[in-house]
């Protein structure tokens, strides 16, 4: 006869390899959204960074980054290879969220390195004080906010180096010229959904797999109870950015659409289980309306951030680790203040610093030159759709 | 020690999330197919319409839908929330088969508003009376058809309301012109093969998870079999298309071939855990060949679907349905041929009418200038391929 | 309460499911790996191809192959048909291989009477003698090495019927000219990242399905094993190469890395249980380098092998067996060497023949004609991109 303890393991260590499966769809999921909203141009260069996140960042994160997090590899409620994959899983998002912002500019080089950085140290630094060893139990700086699934762990920490990184990189050539800003029409709409959709998929298994355990009731119902309501704020983020796009411009824009329902999704990553089914739905709305209302503000402040990703994951992640706060019963909104400002403010500083760095040694910024003639004959060598005759 | 009930909640609830997973890449999956199936000016505005689909019918299903198809939020077999997102899964499929068949002049804020009442209203009333709380058990309305995940339920359903969408929007703008027939090719292949194939895959969910339970050896065989006779009749409508497109053309068409496999897969739908092994080879042939047959059949009708929906899921939703009583032991032929009759008239009827007030208040077809332009610069605003050289 | 029998029967039946779905996904993996490597004129047919492998290979594998390879329809550790489909995931792998090899000037038909043989027969014989029935058990010819999941049996026997078919087909038209190696360029770099991402993540069902169970605390910490180390090897597969390529040409040519980080995956397939966490890096680091130098070695030979399928899966099909010989305790490296000639003198010699008798009666290279024109128009009736003006 088989032990409780047993039966929970086996079953523990099924349901995170299953959760870390949907979650390394989000690589292609990112891969895919940054491949269709920037140039044909730039197109292979934003694959190859995407690839070449999740490659680097993981393999810093076996090799130094989960010690520096947990502490020891050691593990009894699962098989410790699948707790150490379910982790893995999340090291490349807070790259990939700072690299889309960066994209058409950005050389490939200068960001691995970053990688090996944000991989190795920064991220496992972050998940040490939030969810890991916690080295700062204690101390002043102490944080207990709750965040479930990363609305700051992740989600804020990687907008945070992204806000560093454009203040360092600057904005893309001719992009703001002449106090006008310049439209820069995405390449692949199909791309760009489908990239959305798997990131909207890939969230299952980012936040009903950060539950933890599926092995018993209690377990199973926070687990479907947190993917129901990650979902639904998916949903009431797109159908809010659409209902706003269409007051306002009677055109339903398939990008900010999708962006909202992303922005609902960051939103609700904090504490998809503290709540009941309709809360949800008020979280991820405005969610989606922050992300309609943040790109063409963050646009005037002349940060460019061609994939949105400031609104989506820095102003989302902040929003949805308050509204643990504001919503969720027995949680401080001051834990979740402090913890959002304690994150901010190391996640923005020491990236800074380490981007800085980085960019005395090999500056990460792409020539005008370069810029003009893509980054895909430079960086790459290899065009994204050398048949395709170009328009403009 | 745990208890057998303890064991089969947590095993189940993981198993629906498992096979909800599985459905929602249908939503990429309808999403890539008819993007791919469409001309380049109306590939934003169908992928605006998917996303948006899915969307709403979720959220109205959550709202009211599922409450009108069960009756309430009770369940005891497995999570409550898990047994949501399962059925949830489900509602945006209908809308999507309608809304497929009417791509290329179909206007999206009408579409939503039908959304609205499709995902809220009509189809979870299908569902009560064939899955679902049953308000019409013992009066001579009574469905009692075998229908395991939906030839009838989902399909026909939605190929009814299809039907009627295009009795009242017509065809598209020139496509029967001076007695001819206009060819329109379909503009990108990759993304109707790899919509197609999600949908498959999709399918492993859909029609497994609808055996409802894993956690005995019976209906872990029951799962299994079901999985496998669910692809076979896919394997073999595939087959059997490239032979008939073979035979007739001397070419491999592999649009048809693709709409042949999905024909095949939503003939096995109503019944895959009923037969042998060999049963649904013979099954999903028919079910491609009526594909390959139907498609030219409508034309001549002059009923205008740019992907084949009707000729996919109406006409092998019903042959599916019918197919139970033939080859099923214990099932009763006019059961399901009452279950597929009451449906139709259902769906059909209340679709029209539906459709008909609401063209009435916001018509749904796109007038000749926005189809002659592209519905995307009109309804969305973003060109699906804005930087590539239109060569027709 | 549930015996440990039964327990172990439900959740194998539903891991050897999950597994089989993400091997699944490798077949759009396989065909967006391929259509985008290929020109534009061939994508259509690339793409026929693909569906029509996994139609044929698992129908054939269903009607007769099955039962070449094991002998018998029982099993009692898991649900049979789970074990079946487990298996018939498998089945299309070995042409996939081979097809893509000689895509852009390979007929069809005679393909698809290949894969009758290769899905019916060769390679289940192959299964037999490796993991199967074992038929040539206390013989001479006895097959003792250790190959998890396949990258002799799988991946060599591609490789090596992909040989034969060079050799019969010959390169393509205007491949090898003057002395000099055309460059021919991949059409759509986005759709060969998304291809290659799922056949990474379909690697995970492919390696970690092979451990045949996850019910028991020992099998779950070797399937959660086996999946990291598989991850693993497929991380440094890209990352040397990207390396490579930089030092050699500075530039990370993005379908290098992508085939580097596969060759990895191939090789950790015959051992990814037998490792510590670390030798995966070595492991999928020479699999990597491998790739890079075979590939130009390839063509010095006039071996023309467009997508690099040669270098990915018989290469490193070869160093993988091996490797289990080098690093695994208590495996012999002269089992595994003998394992790997066994199975390359019967891949290569029947498919040899095999091919050779097919392409008497239906020659398989398509005229200089139709690879000039194209094989979409001429095979398949329907272009890839008709709406896009070509530029080259």
């Amino acid at each position: 006869m088989m032990s409780e303890a047993d039966f929970s393991y086996i079953i523990d260590t099924f349901f995170a390899l299953f959760s870390m499966v949907l979650i390394i769809f989000m690589v292609p999921g990112f891969a895919m959204l940054e491949a269709g909203l920037v140039r044909t141009k730039n197109v292979s260069s934003v694959l190859t960074v995407n690839t070449m996140i999740y490659a680097v960042a993981s393999m810093m994160f076996l090799l130094v980054g989960y010690t520096i997090a947990f502490g020891s590899w050691e593990n009894t409620s699962m098989s410790i290879w699948a707790a150490f994959l379910f982790q893995m899983a999340f090291v490349g998002k807070t790259v990939n969220i700072m690299s889309g912002g960066v994209s058409e500019r950005v050389k490939i080089i200068p960001l691995m390195i970053f990688t090996v950085f944000m991989g190795g140290i920064i991220y496992p630094l972050v998940v040490n004080v939030s969810w890991g060893a916690d080295m700062l139990a204690g101390t002043l700086l102490d944080i207990d906010m709750y965040d479930l699934a990363g609305s700051t762990v992740i989600h804020s920490t990687g907008g945070w180096a992204l806000l560093a990184a454009i203040l360092i990189m600057g904005p893309r050539k001719g992009r703001y010229q002449d106090g006008k800003i310049k439209v820069v029409p995405a390449s692949n709409i199909p791309l760009v959904v489908l990239g959305a959709m798997l990131l909207w998929i890939g969230w299952f298994g980012f936040n009903g797999g950060s539950v933890g355990s599926i092995s018993s009731k209690e377990n199973a119902d926070a687990v479907a109870l947190t993917i129901m309501n990650t979902n639904t704020a998916g949903l009431a983020g797109a159908i809010i950015a659409a209902i706003i796009m269409y007051f306002r411009y009677k055109l339903l824009d398939i990008t900010m659409i999708l962006n909202g329902a992303l922005g609902g999704l960051v939103a609700i990553t904090a504490g998809p289980d503290m709540y009941d089914i309709y809360t949800p739905i008020l979280i991820g709305a405005i969610g989606g309306a922050l992300v309609v209302f943040a790109v063409p503000m963050f646009d005037r402040l002349k940060l460019d951030d061609p994939v949105g990703a400031l609104s989506v994951h820095l102003v989302n992640g902040i929003w949805g680790t308050l509204a643990v706060g504001i919503f969720a019963k027995d949680v401080s909104f001051m834990a979740q203040l402090k913890g959002v400002l304690l994150v901010a403010v190391f996640a923005f500083v020491v990236s800074y610093i380490v981007l800085f760095i980085i960019n005395k040694i090999t500056p990460f910024r792409a020539s005008d030159e370069v810029q003009v003639e893509g980054l895909d004959v430079n960086e790459v060598g290899v065009e994204a759709y050398p048949e395709f005759k170009r328009a403009i």
